[in-house]
């Protein structure tokens, strides 16, 4: 971890755009900027105030490289806590490479993948766990997500965990004052006092431990399975639900992302579409495999929607059912949706026959859009965001899962030595296990490979 | 053309980066910003200078869209001239979404392509050519069109344009006096010193028409036929030049540029590599087809590589020396590059044989990189950059190109009329009409059709 280089990276996306943003981070970030920027008003850089902005070239002695914005901002009110000089030029390839390769040239090094935030964190701007909501924030690609991201980074979660680590490293340091006064049998740590503490401690973490799993769901996508034989229409569907939430964002030009398929956001939540083949279809085959892939991924939804072909159906009205029933003997917990798609081209007898052969059916035509609105709102009334509309500390990070569970361990054991009436010097141990874990959240334990491992998954250039 | 609404963009290139910028100009931009910003610190965003950078959340009611920095620039000393706010928020494609559909609700305009540039050019921040400039540097994806670029939009070649047309309008104002009082037969202006101006008016356009030749090859890439059967090893040679150069690059994460298959940069100069067949190939069979498609390519580049496998070229040694003397005979002035590949398998004997059949043919390896050095050298000798070394100005753009071809149309005339003693008032126009083609360029005449085209090229954000 050295500190006294000075580092650039492109802080926008690769890629040609309007302008860049290249940022250099360093004691010698102001310096090295300034030799190689001609204000148009023949300022100094080097004597300009933080958070102010210049208009100027970027040269390499007589040949001008571009004409450029340069914002400085003066250590320690940067994001990284070091002098921070952000340089936004044109947005050709060339003209990026020309300057990185400039400062490359004059000693700066290529950022590693988060080493600014890395810097941010080692000097003290953000704990470990608020740098890692930054690589989430960027990541986030829904408001559910985003929103957690938000609340982790403004310090919610690390802050109740790093109050609870306070008032236990006061118990650990006076049952180790105890340790000093041995042979006086004396308490200055009131054990029932320590009582209630840990039984607060193991409340909050086993809330925080099963928020996970809601977290987990929220940051990946809520996983969904489609039952369906092929051409029940089931593409047709997803674009429908696409395009209903498309909608809001197509006048933005330039912003449309590459979706990833069958991911789409609803509602402001991320949903993960798995495709699975019918039940019935390995009836008489080769029978086991396929049934048990598709009962598999079922396992792993939380929402099931079962889709079938309204149009084609009427035949098959009876088969639906016997599938429908199995699904719901085998999973009587889990949300189911019927859908029968289709329903345009039906006569009102038909769509009568299937009302009373299948109970609580949606219908649903994904080719004018009837129904859809009614399915997304089903999809979102089955999901329990409550945690989230409630504004509750989730976690979504599997290092800090980790971390909490085996924290709660440590706290088990020291509860149940001071039921037991441990040792306080044995005592000690797990209670100092239990800090090392909560701390290693927070980042006030940290070491080398733990910060490698977490910054390696960040961008370059944050 | 409507000025008074504040329009939006993201700057940025679309996709997750470590950082977004996103872009308001316009009347509202400082307001608008300042009403969903809640500084860190307090401050109202609408009291703060220009040129200052500000940090704090883009806020939707309570609801936290994100921590961002805040650039203010004041008109009308910004790009578009305009008030202008940059919010550099984290480079989430949720949150630019978020914040971008936050102002449009508020009542911001999406931006058009180019429409910052376009309001720079209307608040006369730029002039025509410089503006296009702009779209030219930030498409510059090598050295010499990043030059050309850099040049035009500091005005050097509309400074050019207009000191000429300065001149112009002098004498045509003299002759227009000439016919106030024309029953007095007055002669105001100098007729030899207005043929002298003709004179160097046309010399100048002469240089910028030819200098397009030049300009338009660097823009788009020298053309470069490679004559060669398959399996001779073109693209393993295209791999060998490309790495060639990637080696300076390759220390820069992020910045690697998606090639274009078979366009490489040598020397700052952008090579356009062209496949062609042998001619040989087809001397049998269907003959003429191949024979001239490959002559056609051939004809339209301005240097050939004649790439033959110098491993198995043994007994076609003849063949190669035929193909060889047929191009020199149809294309005697175009620069030939012989080279005989995969050289590192050849015996000493073998290469002798080489050398004393094949006159001046290049030894090279691709595999090996042996003789790839050679080749570039080779290559960049034979392009004529003289005219870019020397800094002289070069046009670029066909528009300037029709409009300067125009002019020099219409001082052809203007001078036929002087010398053959055409009336006053007929020349007259024919300077008005050469005075309009000069102003095309520089924008001093425009209509919304021109600058529709123009700016429709341009990208989003810029």
């Amino acid at each position: 971890m050295i500190l006294d280089e000075t580092i650039i990276a492109l802080a926008t996306p690769s890629g040609a755009g309007a302008i860049a943003v290249i940022r250099l981070s360093g004691p010698k970030a102001i310096e090295m900027a300034a030799t190689h920027f001609k204000s148009v008003s023949g300022k100094n850089l080097s004597e300009q105030k933080t958070h102010t902005i210049h208009l100027g070239h970027i040269v390499d002695n007589n040949r001008i490289i571009d004409e450029v914005l340069v914002s400085i901002f003066k250590n320690p009110n940067s994001y990284t806590g070091e002098d921070v000089i952000e340089i936004s030029c044109h947005g050709s390839l060339y003209i990026q490479q020309e300057i990185i390769q400039l400062f490359l040239k004059k000693g700066c090094k290529m950022a590693n993948a988060g080493e600014f935030t890395l810097r941010a964190f080692l000097n003290g701007k953000l704990d470990l766990s608020q740098a890692e909501a930054v690589a989430d924030l960027i990541a986030s690609e829904n408001e559910a997500s985003h929103q957690i991201a938000m609340q982790q980074m403004r310090g919610g979660f690390s802050n109740e965990i790093a109050m609870l680590r306070e008032e236990l490293l006061n118990f650990a340091s006076l049952i180790e004052l105890e340790l000093d006064f041995s042979e006086e049998d004396v308490e200055f740590a009131d054990r029932s006092q320590f009582k209630i503490l840990l039984e607060r401690i193991e409340q909050v973490l086993k809330r925080l431990i099963d928020s996970f799993a809601v977290g987990n769901v929220i940051k990946n996508g809520i996983p969904v399975a489609i039952v369906g034989e092929p051409n029940v229409g089931k593409s047709t569907l997803l674009n429908a639900l696409l395009n209903e939430e498309r909608a809001i964002v197509s006048e933005i030009a330039g912003t449309t992302r590459d979706t990833v398929e069958d991911e789409i956001t609803i509602g402001g939540m991320g949903f993960r579409f798995i495709d699975t083949a019918g039940i019935r279809e390995t009836k008489d085959v080769v029978e086991s495999i396929g049934i048990k892939k598709t009962f598999e991924k079922i396992e792993q939804a939380q929402v099931v929607i079962y889709l079938f072909d309204g149009s084609t159906a009427k035949a098959k009205l009876d088969d639906v059912a016997i599938e429908l029933a199995k699904i719901r003997n085998k999973y009587p917990q889990k949300p189911l949706i019927t859908i029968a798609n289709k329903i345009d081209v039906l006569t009102d007898t038909e769509l009568a026959e299937i009302n009373k052969t299948i109970p609580d059916v949606l219908l649903l035509s994904a080719k004018t859009g009837f129904g859809v609105e009614q399915l997304t709102n089903k999809l979102l009334t089955m999901i329990n965001s409550g945690a989230l509309r409630n504004n509750e500390t989730i976690v979504t990070n599997t290092r800090h899962y980790d971390a909490l569970l085996k924290a709660l361990e440590e706290i088990l054991k020291v509860r149940h030595g001071l039921e037991s009436g441990l040792s306080g010097d044995l005592m000690a141990i797990d209670i100092r296990q239990a800090l090392y874990y909560f701390g290693e959240i927070t980042g006030q334990v940290s070491n080398d490979e733990l910060l490698g491992n977490i910054f390696a998954n960040f961008c370059i250039g944050k």
